[in-house]
This record gives structure tokens, C-alpha cells and sequence, in this order.
């Protein structure tokens, strides 16, 4: 059966299987203190124009999150997320795991705004109590977010802006970066992310890796240790090198954006399809992710023919469907999902 | 200066005060194995209708809400709490410090209601997404609550139910306890609290003591091996009887609920000032704490005489602040602050 | 240059890269709901002799350790181990990450002993201020050791009788489970691994896969709600197929035992030669890892030639050095070392 | 019946007592912002030289230890501690549970020994895989120790000098500071203590308070946000000032110092009679603890007129037994012990 479930459905791009036989056989040192690390680590700063980056290569998402949280957040501080983040709703509580709040904001479409943030900012050390709350000690946005929507360079500067002014960190999860660089309309690239924030990954899991999250520190200011700390939250690969094999793979002849733009593309067309035929669209999301309200019927129609993600009900007769386009989508997936429609 | 502003600016009520005296040179074994602390439990197991209950004694009401809650809620879950929680808003993330993400619903003047938390248990278990989500693993409530408020007979029912129905253990915050039982028109006994409830503390902190906080399992289910929890926790008083010693002599006589209503009546007579003034209450409370909203000017006129405690900005020009009474509040204090009102 | 540095210096094994290239365009659902994950768990299930196996797939060894330890031990207990355990020494606290104290008994090479085992217990809940302690909620021992040794049946049945004698959960660490079981007069078998524990691993990295650790609980004793605790603790793989397919590559025609045997053979081809030739073994290893004691005059000579793993001084003028063997390993290499020995 | 079982059998000196007394009906502001918490830490800061020591107030022995430890040790690393260090042994993992692992040294009568400490922080640091180990990020040491002995000026500064070399704070735990400050013989004063540390606890529960331990940062270097670090692990008292009183007593006229005078003679007094009498003393303790190794028939019979504490059997015949002065033990006491010998 056809699916648009996610964009984690397949295994990998063939590049990147290519390569992992080609070095099947090598033998190289453990813990990404091998040869194609470092290659990736150098490609991913001259992506970032970040020559003294700090790049480390974790497996998934939200052990990456919860690394790298943990890590930059102080001991007596919690996190700013938008309510709608996925740390704060679909990481089964790995931040609180490690002992820090989720401090929420309102999402807008997934977005936390920067006056809103300053607003909290001020209000919190404005109260006589701060004392006895938990401070914001960094602040989380997703890029895209949960939503598939993107923020503005003018958005993330002004979100930038409220961290340098109180001293908190700034982590962009990236989990599906490579969409919102290349989504059609962006005006955000990657040396904006690396020059805006303190910190921010790389996600490969949703586009077009086998798994593997870079970790970017684009002023190397990692925390101490860094390697120690990912040891201690169990997210140290030990064949180090599939990660650095992968990202290099990405990020040779800019693979990354290559994929990702294919994916959105295949949205896109999708989208069009689904305004033409009047379907109603949730969100405004420019990237691989489509959110779509449905009634019952359609999606009983559907789950037939197309497996397609269930995000929650919108009513009693309707529900948010998600539609999720990747590296491995095709052009006859695209046309036979349009048919369906 | 007269002080309004909270419920723990003296010592202790002289009759705890005189027994710590009186018994100041016995020779007593520590960490709660002593006499008073099993005079203690047994008055309490009398005063709750509940024979087997299992009683603990601690010293604070942050250390008690983050020992039990820890204690009881799954290691793979949170507990959930009104927005205006004391656990989710002024204890520096201590509950988050053990693990567990506290999970909010909406508070009204400081309450849950049973059916956004029947609503809240039934879409997460709906969710086909819940296990990637923080399970609902226990229930907080205060009573009363952090805004003086109290719930009836009914409210607590009905949540007892929902919990009961969900298996989640429900945990009532008694700090303070005593003013939410002898508050007027209350239809709850500290026996229903006992009946409805898995575990409830009773706090002395607030009610009279020095300090100190009674941690009531009325059907004996104390997490296994509980005291070793407590040390873990750090909270564990090595003179453990100067704890027992006070809640023996808080229920004798009665005496917590005198203090209690003492408090109560004290702000009944300074509320019912307040209104005739023109005053605009902020919460419907009917215990010893007053919520008020006022503008600077007044604000600023009586900080010279009294001090009320600052809660949060209400507008540009006002503010919420509270007036605080307890049990050594005095009629030539209150008739003081009326004359100043 | 050669290396026998360790087992996890190559990719994978060629059959398992195979399949991961067959079923890569496959669209398969995530976390581990695919149908390979149920193939494999069947083919474990079938392997162990336990047809009601919970089989869990993670990534990596700390990673499991840390998730299965702190997801078995009480919250006021520690995990008992050899004072040379993994968990105990090469962790980066993972362990105590989790809240739990490390509890440690003699390592006799790698192994601890079940009299000491017994009398260590004995004692614990004899000490009448045993509450102020930390209580041992769990055994962790490895199979084979850190130092390649393995248990006789006999001493497994014995740990296993004092851990039931307590009440206790014995957790096997795997991490090199084949290498174990396969090891020339070794009287263990896998079955009999998973009648004597209460959980598991089995471990891929070092046995053939690109990664992978299968835990299981023999007897379904899963802890309640296991696979969120998995996402919470940061090891839940999106793609979890590429877990269930190298498992189930694995467990065909018995690979993981075929792919064992030969890096024991190899070792045991190597140790002969190290015995004719004088060098002086440091334990009495029968699987693939050897430690042999070396002067840095030996140490430098190699190091121009091959690669061994330096494990910690002897003394001022000998080092404890490791030669492992793997899947990878050629008679060809083989050769070549002893050659150079 | 008479009892010796420790320093912490009775309430408070009189003097404590009778200040608390005195105070009960002032209105105080909470949580340490009192003004007898201001007179206590000037008087601390005289006491130890430091006119810019930051003093902390809290409850208890094992929260100061784990409040403080968890603080000042990084998070990759854990804290050095005698293989008997009260947190190792008896706080019920209380460290570990904040996710620090206690990383022991071999205790002599109770001390770690500089050069051993100089050793493990060299092979530490030494080992090339010391990226997968636990860091030493503080070290912990008791003054005086679990056994009544006490730290010469001499080992203290080694002590401190290889901290100091490594760059880690050093952590004294005071709990029974004043004996060790008055023992006979000692060439340590408090300036010392506040010299060569980092941060050490001047304790109270054992030294004649009710209970509180004061924590000192002598060169200001308290942790950031310490409040709130104490808020958040439970150990902040509500009415501070009752341990502000109880210190700003115990630093007048140097009353701390009489008390562990008092209770150092008394034990010498009895040390004296058991040497007379030809028993056989375990540790050669100068402080207010004297461990004596009796057999079981001298326990028995002493058991039916004096309460002794029980540490450990010695072998089959034979257990350790400690006995204890304090504040409260009078020459009559001690006559009557005497004479039960």
C-alpha cells in the first residue's frame, strides 16, 4: 500500500547505502574519532560558514534534545518551548527525565513569538518571587516546527535578539531542517540558523538518512566535556562513523538540500491538488509536511488505498491528517495520491 | 510594623512552644521512632476516621509534595496539577528535579475540575499516539488552594472518582489543610479528605507549628519502604520527635482546627471590612487568606503601616496582593488594619 | 594498518548489509511495529526457548544498560555489580544519571561470586540501620565478563538462587552474549541464560550488526509501559526496522552463534600462539577478547604494525594490552599477527 | 535509662531554647531574609576569617550534603569520597539519586589520603579512555570523620593542594565540626577549614541545635541561583530565621565551641576508664564519638542500663559499639556509665 505516513518510512538515499558497503569493510576508530567525522564536521562548517564549529553526531531526535537540553540548560532553570513543541508533548517527558521544566509559550502555528517571549522574560524577573520559580535558562523552537510551518529571518532574529538580551541559549531543533531551508519562500539559510543561535541540529532521520542527528555548536562553545555528557545520556553511538559517513554523504554536493527540496516539491504539488479540489488545509505550512482537516468518510475512503498520518480530531466528524513527503517520494506516488483525492 | 503577610511570621503557637520546653532534656531515639511521633500518628488515625492509616512526618511543603509525588507516580508518567499549582508554579521545578513532568490543566480561582480532568484522561488514552506522551501518573490538588479557595464535597467526589477510574492516585496539598475544614460553609471533613484520597498531607508549617508537614496514606499503602525514600529525598529529621511532639499537640484538644478557625473568622471580619469599603475581592475565599486587588496609591499608603504580601500586577495601576491571617493574629490587629483600610 | 583493536571496528556483516539494501525502499511503520521487529522477536522467542518473550531493540550497550537498570531497580535501590563492570567503570555514570547508586562486589576476573553475593545481602538486611542505606534492587553481571571470561552453569544457577532468595532481578549484560555461549567448554547455553534471568541482552554492535542490542525479558516481566520508558530514556530508534532486520538476519540459520564461533577460533588460534611464544596471558579468557601483559619495548615494536587496545598499566614498564577478534577477522590476519608477535 | 547513643538524643541548649522562646511572637520575614540569619552569617563570617563568606541556612546533614554536592560538581563528573564517607554509606543514595556517582577512596580510621587521592586524579587523568569514565568533580570529606577521628593541619593542606591542582572544589562536611575543632591535640581552627576549602557545613543538629547545618562558601563563591537550587531540592525552611536564632546563638560567645568542649571532655573522661578497664578501643578517635569493640555478653548487660549504639559485628563474638556525648551528657552521666564499665 501506498504511504504519505512519514518521511521516516524507507531506509535511507541510495548515496548514502552506497557508500556504508563501499566502507563495510574498513576499520576505523570508535565514538566518531574516525576519518569520515571529521570530513562531515569540516563540510558542515564551510555549510555553515562556521570554520570553528563544534559538530557532534547523535542518533536521534529526541536523545538529542534531551543531550543537548540537559546540557546547556542550568541546574536550577527550565527550558522555553511553544506549547505545541515536540519536547514538550511527543518525548514521553525526556527533558523533566533529566530534571528540568518545559516552560511553555503559545504556539502560533507551531511558532513561539519573540514579544511574547520578551514579555515572559521581563515578567519573570520582575516578580519579587523569581526566586521560588524555575528561571528560563534556554529557549527550544522547532525549524520547521510541529506544523511544517517556518519562522521568518526576521522572527528568528527578534527570538535571537530576547536570548542575547537575557543570556539564555538559543537551540533550534532541526530535526527536519532541510525543509524549512529550501521551503519555497524561506527567507532563512543555514549560516542564519548557525549565526543566530547557540546551538541547533542537523536532522538526517527525516531526510534521507538511515538515522543520525549533527549537533551543531556554530561557535564552539560546547558545553564541557560534551562527549562525557552524551556518554552519560546513552546516545554515544560506538560505530561513530555511520553517522559521519552519512552526513558527509549529505552534505557532499549539497545532497541535503537536494532531498529536501524534492520533498517539498512532491508537497507542493500535492497541496495545490488539495486547494483545487477544495480540501481544507490546517496550517500554512510551506515544507514536506501537509496538514489537512478531513471528515471520516474521506479518510475512511483513503486508509484504503493510502496509509496517511492521524494527528487528532478536529471535531466528531473531522479529523487533522498529516501528509508527509520525503527523498523517496515519486512522481507516480504524487500522481496516485492526487487521484485518490 | 503590623504584618499581614502570611501565615508563618512567628514561631509557634505557645503550647507547641511550651512542650518543646517541657520535653527539651528527655532522651529520645531519632528519625521518628519515638513516642510522640506514634502519639502522633494515633491521633491522626483517630482524627481521620482511618485506624491503619500509615502517618510520616516531614519538615517542609515542597519537600513533602516532591517526596510523595515522586513516590507515587510511575516512572514513565506526571502528575497533573492546576496551571496555578504550587507544585507547578513555586517550588523551582523541584517536582521536575525527581523526573516527572507536571501536566496543567486550567485552574479556576485555583481549582481543577473533575471534568476537564475526566476529559484529559480520556483523549490521552484515545491518543493512539500515548506512548510517545507523559502518562497521567498521579493527581495534586490543594485544599484549599493556593488562591484561599475550596472545593466542595461534590468537586472532590467527583475527581476521586475520576481517579479511581483511571487508577491514578490522588494527593491533596494540606498545607493549609486546617483553614480549608473550619472555612465557613465548607461541607468537607477531614474524614471525606481521607475517604476521597490515596495520600494527603497535613501541614503545620502554616497552622502553628514551627514547621512541619503530617503526610497521611490513610489505607496504609505508603510506597514501599518510604522512610528510606524520605532520607533519599533529604528528608528525613534526625530529631524526628520535635515533629511528632507538635502534631501530638496540634490534635489534641483539637487544637489545629482551633487555630484554623481562629485564622478563619480574624479574615471573615477583615473581609466583610474590605466589601463594606468598596474593596474588589479578587478570589471568592473563604479562608485565612485575602485576595484584594488595589491601585498603587493604596498600596503605597499602607506599606508604611502594614505589610501585605505582593502577589502579581493586576493592570498598569493595580495591583493583586493578600492579606494573610493566623493563629497569632489578634482582634487589636485586625480592628489596626481595618482603621487602615 | 591491521587491527585488532576490538569487534566493532567494521561495519556489519555482509548479509546484513545485504538486506538492509534489499528492503530499502520498503515503507515501513517506526519504532519498531514493522514486521521484521516481529520476525525477530519470533526467531528470539523460538531461540531462547521462551514463547512468551517481551524482545526489545535498542541501539546501543550503555544505552540499554541504563534504560533496562533503572527501568527494574526500585527507586530506593541500587543495581549490584562487579567493582569491574561496565556499568560500574566505562559509563560515564549512566547508571547513577538515573538515580541509582552503583552497588559493588569483588570482581574475581570479571566475575562476581555468588557466596559473596549471598553474604553481601545477608548482611545488608541484618544491619538494623540498614533503612538509611541504599538497598540492592538488582544484580548486573556480564556474560561474557569485561575481561572475556564467562560463569559456569553452575555459578549462574547460584547467583540466580540468591537473586531469588531476595527478590532481586538478575540482569544479564550481553554485550558480546555470543562469544559467551559459544566459547570452547563453556556449559551455558542461551536457554539457560534465559531460565536463570529476569532480562537480558543480546547484543549486535559487537556481534556482527551496524548496531543493535535485543533485550528480553524471558518470563514477559516487562516493566509497565516499557516502550515509554524507552522513548523517555532517549533510546527509541524511528527506523526500527533496521534494529528488527539485523536481529532477524542474526537469528536465521544461527549467524549470531556462526559469526561467534569464528572470532573465538581466531582468538584461540592467537592465544596458542601467544603461549608458544611466552607472552604472558592476564586473564583466562576463552572468547574473542585477550589480555595479555606486554613491555612497552613489545608495545611500541606492534604499534608500527597493528592496532591492539591499550587497557591500563601493569606496572611502570608493562601495559595490560587487548587483542579482540571479530566477524571481520581473516585467517589472513591471523596470520599476519602472529607473525609480528 | 541513661543513653550514649549519640549527640542528638535531646532537644536544644537552653540557651538555644530560650532564645526561641524569647522571639516567638516577632513577625519575621521567611526563607532566610531575617535579620537573625544576617547576624548569624556576620558572626560566621567573623569566626572564619571571612568577611565575604556566603552562608547558607538548612535543615539536615544528608540535604546539605546533597544540596551542596549536587551544586558544585559538574555534571559529567562525580564526587571523591572515603570508601566510608557518610555519603557513601548512609544517606540512602541521596547523591546518586541528583546523578552523581560517589567515586571512593580507601578510608583510613575514616580519612582519605592526599597522595591516594594525588594517584587516582593522576590515573585519571592518565587514562586515555577516561572520556567513558566518571570525572572526579568534587571531593567530599568528613571533619571530623564517620569514626570520631580528625584531619592534622598537615594532611588537611595536602589535602587541599591537590584539589586546588586538579581544580576541584573541596567539600568538608561539618556535621560534628565543633569536636573536631576542639579535640585535643587538633592543630586545625575554623580559619583553617574556611582556608583550605571550597565549601564546608558547620553543623547544628549534633552540636547542641534543635537542627540546621550552615553552609559556607567562604571566598563567595556560592553556586548561582543557590537559593533556588535549595528551594528545588526541598530544603528550604519556611521560617528561616529559626535557624538564623539558633546559629546567631551558637556563635555568641563562642558557644559552639563549649558545647563540643564539653562533649569532647566527657568522652575523654570515658575514654580514660575504658583504657583503665582494659577495653578495646576500635579507632583512636579525640572527638565526642569513642567506638569500643565489646563482646556480646558486656552488650547484653550494658543494654538493660545505658543505650549504646550498635555499628557493625566485628566477628562472631564481638561487635563495634558506639558511644556518644554531647551538650546534655552530665558528669553524672558519665559516673554512672563509668561505673556500669
Amino acid at each position: 500500500m501506498l504511504s504519505f505516513e512519514n518521511d521516516y518510512s524507507e531506509g535511507a538515499h541510495p548515496a548514502i547505502l552506497r557508500r556504508l558497503a563501499e566502507t563495510n569493510m574498513e576499520q576505523l576508530p570508535g565514538y566518531g574519532t574516525d576519518r569520515y567525522c571529521a570530513d562531515a564536521t569540516e563540510k558542515i562548517r564551510r555549510a555553515t560558514g562556521c570554520p570553528d564549529a563544534d559538530v557532534w553526531f547523535l542518533v536521534g531526535g529526541t536523545q538529542t534534545n534531551q543531550t543537548v537540553i540537559d546540557s546547556i540548560t542550568p541546574q536550577y532553570a527550565g527550558v522555553v518551548a511553544a506549547q505545541s513543541g515536540h519536547v514538550n508533548v511527543h518525548e514521553a517527558g525526556a527533558i523533566e527525565f533529566t530534571g528540568h521544566k518545559v516552560l511553555t509559550l503559545p504556539a502560533h502555528d507551531g511558532r513561539i513569538d519573540a514579544n511574547e517571549l520578551a514579555d515572559y522574560c521581563e515578567g519573570f524577573f520582575a516578580d519579587a518571587n523569581h526566586d521560588h520559580m524555575v528561571f528560563p535558562g534556554s529557549v527550544y523552537i522547532s525549524f520547521p516546527t510541529e506544523f511544517g510551518t517556518v519562522y521568518t529571518l526576521a522572527q528568528l532574529e527578534a527570538i535571537g535578539e530576547v536570548c542575547r538580551q537575557y543570556g539564555i541559549p538559543l537551540f533550534v531543533d532541526g530535526a527536519r531542517l532541510g525543509y524549512g531551508l529550501t521551503a519555497p519562500g524561506t527567507d532563512v539559510s543555514l549560516q542564519d540558523i548557525a549565526r543566530i543561535t547557540d546551538v541547533f541540529s542537523i536532522g538526517g532521520t527525516k531526510v534521507g538518512a538511515l538515522f543520525g542527528e549533527a549537533v551543531v555548536f556554530p561557535r564552539s562553545h560546547s558545553p564541557r566535556h560534551f562527549l562525557t555528557l552524551i556518554k552519560q545520556h546513552g546516545a554515544l553511538l560506538a560505530k561513530g562513523w555511520l553517522l559521519g559517513l552519512q552526513f558527509d554523504t549529505l552534505f557532499t554536493d549539497d545532497l541535503y538540500g537536494t532531498i529536501a527540496a524534492h520533498a517539498n516539491d512532491a508537497a507542493e504539488t500535492i497541496r495545490t491538488a488539495l486547494r483545487d479540489k477544495g480540501y481544507s488545509l490546517t496550517f500554512d505550512s510551506p515544507t514536506n509536511q501537509i496538514f489537512v482537516t478531513l471528515d471520516q468518510q474521506t479518510i475512511s475512503r483513503l486508509s484504503s488505498h493510502v496509509r496517511i498520518g492521524f494527528m487528532q480530531k478536529a471535531d466528531e466528524y473531522h479529523s487533522v491528517m498529516r501528509i508527509c513527503t520525503s527523498w523517496a517520494t515519486t512522481p507516480e506516488h504524487v500522481a496516485e495520491l492526487i487521484s485518490l483525492l
